[in-house]
C-alpha cells in the first residue's frame, strides 16, 4: 500500500499526492485551493467544511473508495451537535487523507466567495474585503524571556497565519491585556489591510473565536439623498438599507449654491460639515439598529459623492471647485479614521475608504458608476448616465472612456417638485395615463399593485400615498406628454383644450390632478407647470452632457444606454427617451442600472482588488468640463423641449399650442452653476 | 582651456571632475557631500553656504586661481543685504565651478550636524531627525490635466526632493488648497520620517520659505517628578527646560501603590491617565511659552518612562506589572499621534515617540539611559544608576549587559523627607558639615556661591532657602555621618552625644538642624531621623539591586560607576559612595551623568538612526527581576548601614551606640512593591 494518495479538489481541479495522515485543510493549502478557515484549523470555525465524493472519476482518473478520508470524529461531531453540519460535509481542518480522494470545496468555503450582483449586468463579484477575522492562539508571558503581550500577538499572526508586522490601533492597546486573559490566550483578531503598502492593522479583538459578525457600510452621499447600505464582510449580503435627505439642502438645492453659500458666509463649509457629518452618523447608527448588529461590528466604511460632498464630508472649504480650473484639494483615493469624519455611532476604529475623484466636477460617484458599469471594459460604446441632482456621466467602450458632469438640479429626486419626495414607502414610483380617458393610474413603493386594481386601498393604508418620487415625476411628465396633456414647449393644456377635468387651472397656469386626498386631510398630488419646468431643465442639462461627450468623442450615436440613480425605483426607459434625458437609441439598448454609483461603493466595500481596479481606471478617463464648453450652453438651449422626434411611439394626441406664459420658476436655481458664468 | 574642473570638498575629502558651470550644490549633491539645503538650490534659504580656498594646496593637488567660482551674484548679495553673510561665504547654490577649486562645507551647512553633548562623556550627537523642512514649488492646476492639489505636491516632492509616496495627514487636507494660493504656489513642508516602513507624512506646511523654525520636546516621565526640554530640531540646542511634579502622587508615592490604586478604584487607572496627560500638556504649554516658539512649529515628541508610567500615559491599566510574570501590554516603541495623548498645546499632528521597554519592570527609561551611556559599547565593566523613585541599573560592557529596576521609592527626589522639595531655585543641593564644629553651610540651586560666603544672603533674598533636593538629602546624610552626628545604625545621636546643639530632642529621636528661618517667618530646615530612615531603605534598595546585577554578571566588583538622576543636580559619587548606594570603586572611577534618562530621550529626539539603534540594543540587554529573587531582600537588609568600610574617607568620629528605636517611619511604604510578596 502506498504512504501517499492523490488529491483531487473540485471545482479548481487542482491536484496533488499528499501522506497519508495530511488534513484536507493543509493539502488545500499547499495547493493553493481557496479554503475558508478563521480558526486555523483548530476545528471550532467550520469554514473549512468540504465534501468528499466516493466512486470512478474517469475524468480526474482516480478511483475513490470508502475511507479515502479519515473517520468521522469527536471535533466534527461537536460541531455538528453544537451548530449543525449539512449531510456529507466533513471539516477540512480534522479530515485526513488515506487514500485518493475527490473533494469539492462548495462555495461558502471559499475564502473569496464569488457573489451574484442583482443589476442589469449579473456581473459576479469577489469577496476580497479589506479586513477580516483571524483567530489565534497566543504564547502566555515569560518572566525570562520578557516581551509585551502585543508582541506575542503579533508573533501568534505571523506564525500561524504569516501575516508580518501587524500593528495594533492606539485604542486596542488598553483592552489587549484583560481580553487575551479572559479568552484564556485564545482571540479573535479583526485585521485591516490596506491595498497599499502600509502594515496591516489591528482594528478589534474578542476573546476566543469570533468567526461570524463583520460588516461594512457602503455610503452613496448625494447631494440631495444620502443612500447606505449596511453588508456582510462575509458574503457581501445587504443586510439594511437607509436613505435620507441630505441636510445641506438648507445651505442650498445644488452643489453651486452650496458653494456660494461658503464664499458667502464665514464659516459656512464648517456648518455644511457637520451638518453631512451628523447626517452621516445617525443614518449608520440606524443601519446598524434596523440590520440588528453590533456597532461594533461594524468595521468597514466606503463612500462615493462628488467632488463638493467629497470636500464638504472631509471639512475642505469647496470654494476652489466653485471656479475654473476647478482644483481639488486632492484627487486620490482617501482611508481614513472614523474619527477624521466624527462618526462614532460605529467601531472607532472603523476605516473609511473614499474612491478616487475623476477630476474637478467628476467625482467619486462617478469613479464608482465606473466601477459597477465598467465601460472601459464594453465592446460597444455605452452612454452610463448617474441621474442625480448633480449628473454622471460616462460614455466609452474598452479603447476610451470620456466623462463628465451635468447640473441637473434636485428635481429627478423628487425636489423642487410640488408633490416631490425622497423614494420611500408611499411615493409614487410609477404613472400611467391613459391617452383615451386622460385618467391616471399609478403604483406606489411599498405595495406590489396599481392604483386601480382591487386591494390597492386597502395595502396602501399603512404608508398612505405621500407624494411623487424621482422616476415617479419621470413617468408622469412623459405620460402627461404621450396622453396628449402637455405640448412640445412643454406646456400644460387648459381642461378644454386637453379634455380632461384633471386640467386645472390655477393663477395663470395650470397643474394635473393625480390624486385627491385632500377630502379626507390626505395629500393633494399633482403636477404643476412649474414641475413640469423643472423636469425640463433638468433633462435638458443632462441631455446637453451627454451630446457634449459624443461631440468629443465625434460620434452622434451610441450602441447602448445605462440608466443609473440614486434615488431608489429604477428609471424606466421607455419614459426617459419620450421625455428626451437620453439621446436616441433603440428602446431594447437601455438598461436600467438602479444605483450603480451605489453598486460601485458595496463592490469597494467587499474588494480590495476592486479599489485597486478603480484607482487604476480613473486615470484612464478623460475628463470633459462641462462648465466652460461653449457647446453645453448650445446643447442645452436646443434640448429644452419635450419634441415629438425624441418619441418612439404613436403619435402624440395633437394639442393646439397654447400662450407662452413668463414662468417665474424654481427651477432657474437649478442651472445656478451653469448660469453663474 | 578644459570644459570641466576638480572639486576638492573639505573636510570630507570627496572629490570629482564637473563641467564648467556646475552649481556647488549640485556637485556637492553629486558627490554625496553632506550640505544643507531646504529651498532646493532657490538661493532663498542660505543653508548651503561654503568657503572656497584660494592658492596652493598641495595635499590635495591642486592649484586654485581667483575666478576659480563664478562672480558673487546678485541673489548672494539680496541674501547678505537682508540677512547677512558671513565675509568669505558664498551660496552652494549660486556660486558655479569655473575651475579647479578647494570647498570647505562649515558645520552649520551640514545636514546631519554634529552636536556635542554636555555630559560627562561628551559624546557627540549627529542630527537626524524624523521631522524636517521642505521648501517646493507646485504645478498650478490644469483643466485639461485634472489632478487634486495634493497629488501636485506630491509630485512635487518627488521631483525637487526626491521624497516618495508623501502623504497628508487629514487635517493637512483642509488648509492646503488656501496654503498654496497664499504661498503663490511655493510652499514648504514639514515631513515626518518614520524609522519604519511608512510612508512620509506630511504634517505641517506654510506658504513660501519657512527655514527656520522646527521644535521637539523630550520628555522624562518619571514617578514623582516630569522634566521636559524644548529643543531645536535644527541643531538640539536645549531653548527651555521645566520640571513639574507627576500629579499621580496623590495617588500614591510610588509605582506600586499606583497599581495597588487601580486595582481597588474601579476607573483608577483612567483617572491616574487622565491627571498625568493634563500635566503633560500643561509642561508643553509652559515650554513654548518659556522658549517664545510657536505651539504649531513644535512637531516632535519623545518620552521616557517606566513600564507603569508608560501603561498609564497610554491609558492602559497596569494591574499586570503589579503581578508575576509582569506582563507588558506592548514593549516595543511607539509612534503615536498627540490626539492619542490628548495633548493640543502643541502642533496636534506632531508625533510622539516612546522608547521601547526592556521589561515589566525596566522600562523606556532605562533603555533611554542606555541610549546616553551606552553600556553595550563599553570596554570596562560600567555600572549606571539612574536614581529616582524607581531606580534603573544597567551593568555591563560590550560583551553583556544586564538591567533591573529597584523600587527606591521617591526619598532621592526630595519627596516623603521632612524638608525636602524638588530641584528648583532655592532648593539646597549641596552641604558641607565641619567634622570639628558640626556646622553646616549649604549652597541652593540658583545661587553660585556658599551659604557662609559674603553676599550670599542677598543673592539667596529672591528665592529664599525653601528646602532640601535630592542631590541635597544625599550629601546631607553623608556630611552626618562623616561628621559623627549619624552612627552606623543611621541614629542621629543627641546634643551630648553628638556635641552640637544642632542635634535637637523631638518625641523620641532626634533632628539635625541646617537652617531656621522661623523667627522671620522662613522655614525650618532640618534632617529628621524618619528622613535617615527612608534614606536608608531607599540606598539599600539600590545597592541591593547593584549587588543582584554582580550575582547575575559572576562579578564582585566592577571598574566604573555612572550616577545619574533626573532630579536636576548632579549626584556628588563622595556622598553617594560613602552612603553606600554603590558597590566600591575607587572615587576617580565614579562619574556622574545628570539626567541620563532625559539625555536619551534628546538623543531619540535628534536623530532617527538612535531609534534604529536603541531599538536594536534592547533587545539584548538581559532583564534581572528584583521583584522575585531571594538575593535581593539579603543583600537588601544586609545594606541597611551605613558602615565604616563603605567609607574612603579618614575614620568617622567614634558616637557610643544609641539605644533601639521603633522608627515608624513613612520609608515603610517605598518598600512597598518589595514587601507586598
Amino acid at each position: 500500500m502506498a504512504d501517499d494518495a492523490l488529491v483531487v479538489f473540485t471545482p479548481s481541479g487542482k491536484r496533488g499526492r499528499f501522506a497519508l495522515g495530511t488534513p484536507v485543510l493543509t493539502a488545500a493549502r499547499q495547493l493553493g485551493v481557496d479554503l475558508d478557515s478563521v480558526c486555523g484549523g483548530r476545528g471550532i470555525c467550520a469554514k473549512c467544511q468540504v465534501t468528499p465524493s466516493y466512486g470512478e472519476f474517469s475524468k480526474h482518473g482516480v478511483t475513490v473508495r470508502e475511507g479515502a478520508l479519515s473517520e468521522w470524529n469527536a471535533v466534527e461531531q461537536r460541531y455538528k451537535d453544537k451548530r449543525g453540519l449539512k449531510e456529507g460535509r466533513r471539516l477540512g481542518c480534522q479530515a485526513t487523507v488515506q487514500g485518493d480522494v475527490v473533494i469539492d470545496v462548495p462555495p461558502e468555503s471559499q475564502v473569496h466567495k464569488q457573489v451574484v450582483r442583482k443589476a442589469a449586468s449579473s456581473r459576479a463579484m469577489v469577496m476580497d474585503p479589506a479586513t477580516r477575522l483571524y483567530f489565534i492562539e497566543v504564547d502566555q508571558p515569560d518572566m525570562h524571556e520578557p516581551t509585551g503581550d502585543l508582541e506575542r500577538v503579533q508573533r501568534a499572526l505571523s506564525e500561524q497565519w504569516q501575516i508580518e508586522g501587524a500593528r495594533a490601533d492606539f485604542s486596542i492597546l488598553g483592552r489587549l491585556q484583560p481580553v487575551l486573559r479572559k479568552g484564556n490566550w485564545q482571540i479573535t483578531v479583526a485585521l485591516h489591510r490596506d491595498h497599499t503598502a502600509d502594515a496591516p492593522r489591528i482594528v478589534e479583538i474578542w476573546p476566543g473565536l469570533h468567526d461570524r459578525g463583520l460588516y461594512g457600510i457602503a455610503v452613496d452621499l448625494g447631494s440631495t439623498t444620502i443612500a447606505a447600505h449596511l453588508c456582510s464582510l462575509e458574503d457581501g449580503t445587504v443586510l439594511a438599507s437607509v436613505g435620507v435627505m441630505n441636510p445641506q439642502i438648507r445651505f442650498g438645492e445644488d452643489l453651486m449654491s452650496r458653494v456660494s453659500y461658503s464664499m458667502m458666509n464665514p464659516g459656512g463649509a464648517a456648518e455644511m460639515t457637520t451638518a453631512v457629518r451628523d447626517a452621516l452618523n445617525t443614518l449608520c447608527a440606524d443601519l446598524v439598529t434596523e440590520a440588528g448588529v453590533a456597532p461594533r461590528e461594524v468595521l468597514e466604511m466606503t463612500v462615493v459623492c462628488n467632488p463638493v460632498m467629497h470636500h464638504l464630508l472631509l471639512g475642505i472649504d469647496p470654494v476652489e471647485l466653485g471656479q475654473a480650473p476647478f482644483a481639488l484639494a486632492t484627487s486620490a483615493s482617501l482611508a481614513l479614521d472614523m474619527s477624521d469624519l466624527e462618526i462614532d455611532s460605529l467601531n472607532t476604529r472603523a476605516r473609511a475608504y473614499l474612491l478616487p475623484c475623476i477630476a474637478g466636477h467628476v467625482g467619486a460617484d462617478a469613479a464608482a458608476v465606473a466601477l459597477s458599469e465598467q465601460p472601459n471594459l464594453s465592446d460597444d460604446l455605452v452612454l452610463i448616465v448617474d441621474v442625480g441632482t448633480n449628473a454622471e456621466l460616462l460614455l466609452g467602450n474598452k479603447t476610451r472612456v470620456l466623462a463628465c458632469s451635468s447640473p441637473t438640479g434636485p428635481a429627478f429626486e423628487g425636489a423642487q417638485i410640488s408633490s416631490g419626495q425622497r423614494a420611500a414607502p408611499g411615493a409614487i414610483e410609477r404613472i400611467e395615463i391613459n391617452p383615451e380617458t386622460k385618467e391616471p393610474r399609478f403604483r406606489i413603493i411599498g405595495v406590489d399593485m396599481w392604483s386601480d386594481e382591487d386591494g390597492f386601498d386597502e395595502a396602501a393604508a399603512t404608508s398612505g400615498i405621500t407624494g411623487i418620487c424621482g422616476s415617479g415625476i419621470i413617468e408622469a411628465v412623459a405620460e402627461m406628454r404621450m396622453a396628449g396633456i402637455l405640448d412640445a414647449r412643454g406646456l400644460i393644456g387648459s381642461a378644454e383644450q386637453t379634455g380632461t377635468p384633471r386640467s386645472i387651472a390655477t393663477d395663470r397656469t395650470h397643474e394635473y390632478l393625480i390624486h385627491d386626498a385632500s377630502a379626507t386631510g390626505g395629500p393633494r398630488i399633482t403636477v404643476t407647470q412649474g414641475d413640469i419646468r423643472a423636469i425640463q431643465l433638468a433633462k435638458s442639462a443632462l441631455y446637453a452632457g451627454a451630446r457634449l461627450l459624443m461631440d468629443e468623442m465625434e460620434v452622434d450615436k451610441v450602441d447602448r444606454v445605462v440608466l443609473a440613480g440614486a434615488f431608489g425605483a429604477h428609471i424606466s426607459p421607455k419614459h426617459a427617451m419620450v421625455l428626451g434625458m437620453i439621446p436616441d437609441v433603440p428602446l431594447d439598448k437601455v438598461f436600467s442600472a438602479g444605483n450603480a454609483a451605489g453598486t460601485g461603493a458595496r463592490i469597494a466595500l467587499c474588494s480590495l482588488a476592486a479599489r485597486d481596479q478603480i484607482e487604476a481606471t480613473v486615470h484612464e478617463i478623460t475628463k470633459v468640463e462641462t462648465a466652460i464648453a461653449p457647446k453645453f450652453q448650445e446643447h442645452f438651449v436646443n434640448a429644452n423641449a419635450i419634441p415629438h422626434a425624441t418619441d418612439p411611439f404613436p403619435e402624440l394626441a395633437k394639442v393646439a399650442p397654447l400662450p407662452d406664459v413668463n414662468y417665474n420658476t424654481r427651477g432657474s436655481e437649478t442651472g445656478g452653476r451653469r448660469r453663474r458664468r
